[in-house]
């Protein structure tokens, strides 16, 4: 399953391996072309089969985001692991207004293939992400297809926890930053899923990570989740809900980290701050020696 | 020495200190409001009189470029640095086409005091850093005055050199991150001496850190300068000369460790991948234990 289309667009040297970004076709899903960022550590350049992380980035986000401000490349280089980051919408669509909101639309595709027109045509995120992206890069580059992780960051924290839990075996790793606990019930998500999903709340319900977690009968990530979250991010009480995702976790018997950070915030300082954590927690559970 | 109309516009915590931004009234100087990025790590907050680096960027950036993309917060945390990132040039002057340039005006202020009309009411970077922000924000903020190290990257890898050279005792460590070594040699230095400085040549000598260190009797660093230079930089050959700084340097028995990087570019993924180096460098020379 390769990429079509490829072209690497830049390739920066950074930590002994490269930062680089592409744009390709996505025929099937988007149909129309995307960006990603790739960070390869050295020993992929080597010619090893390493794992491959993929970053979901929060509203507003491009590929660029997290290349750019989480400083993740020196740790993924010392641990070998890739580090993929998609772009966070598709964009030039030419649909009417698809840029008027930064919380709908472009730089606001949920990670869900929308049904409700005129979105469904092109916002096919969860397809584009799971049929066409991941396993291209794993394809095409050459990284280990048995050994993924996925992490992300706010509405990317929910794109990580919803994608892990509605696709089980697909990733062997999982933590989020921040995330969107609980959609349904904040306005963010309520926006994104009458949009995107329609007025019949009852399919909304697969797209909540919480209610997901709920459902399990068994720990879907028995090796554990990591999440990370600040005490001073002004998004926690009204868009994010963590304890309705542990409540969900304890009831399934899903280890589950969460830290709580006083005085953090729900930006890349953050981010930044923690990250190196997230790494090494997918390293463990890949099995890559620290 | 304080600051005049200090304002903290935000803070963010960020590897256990906190990454602020400001505004201040530099009244003096520039005449104008100006804003500066610094990070304050844990040992600060609890109440350490710690060194302060200052670094200064390139052409185009602000104060939040290098808070932004280095990732230097966390070995800065680590070492116990207080990391100060002035703007690059004053804004919004009022003056005609102030910002019609990329390499000249806004963004692009060389780190010297403008003699030239209509530059010289405003355009007074070398003096609004040696005496207003940085013995300001020693001042205001409770940091170390004999612990200060200089450091920049290009266009501020010039200013770095040229202000620790024309400031003897000023800084106790200096370092630089490809900077522009020979500016009266090279496009970008030469346009900005003819506009800042006029056509007098001589007087361009005065602000070029290979020629200043050429005149050096006695090595003003003795502890040595670290540099380091990306080999696939595609401004390297036309814009930067290290090899001018070097034979200076050898002239002068000044100690040099010049870095030469294969594959590394002009950016700030070469900039990450290396300022951790540059941290410790300013740490053993401001004798703070690694």
């Amino acid at each position: 399953m390769a990429l079509e289309r490829l072209e690497l667009l830049s390739s920066h040297a950074c930590f002994g391996g490269e930062q680089r970004f592409y744009k390709h076709f996505s025929v099937n899903e988007i149909g129309l072309p995307m960006r990603f960022g790739l960070y390869l550590p050295p020993q992929a350049l080597a010619g090893q089969r390493v794992p491959l992380l993929t970053y979901l980035a929060g509203l507003t986000c491009t590929e660029e985001t997290f290349a750019t401000k989480a400083g993740a490349q020196r740790e993924a280089a010392r641990l070998g692991l890739a580090l993929l980051t998609p772009d966070t919408s598709p964009r030039h669509t030419g649909i009417e207004g698809e840029d008027h909101h930064w919380d709908f639309g472009v730089g606001a595709g949920f990670y869900l293939d929308a049904t409700e027109h005129p979105w469904a045509g092109h916002w096919q995120m969860e397809s584009y992400l799971l049929k066409d992206l991941i396993p291209g890069v794993v394809a095409d580059l050459g990284l280990d297809s048995e050994r993924l992780g996925l992490f992300g960051h706010s509405m990317g924290g929910h794109g990580a926890l919803t994608l892990a839990l509605r696709h089980p075996g697909v990733f062997a790793s999982l933590s989020a930053l921040a995330p969107i606990c609980a959609p349904t019930r904040c306005p963010w998500g309520r926006k994104a899923f009458l949009g995107y999903l329609g007025q019949d709340e009852d399919a909304w319900v697969a797209h909540d990570a919480s209610r997901l977690m709920a459902d399990a009968t068994t720990p879907p990530y028995p090796g554990g989740i990591l999440i990370d979250q600040g005490l001073a991010d002004k998004f926690l009480a009204e868009q994010l809900y963590p304890e309705a995702f542990e409540t969900a976790c304890a009831a399934a018997d899903q280890p589950l980290s969460l830290r709580r950070h006083p005085a953090y915030d729900h930006g890349y300082y953050f981010i930044a701050s923690v990250v190196d954590d997230h790494l090494r927690h997918h390293a463990a559970q890949l099995g890559v020696a620290a």
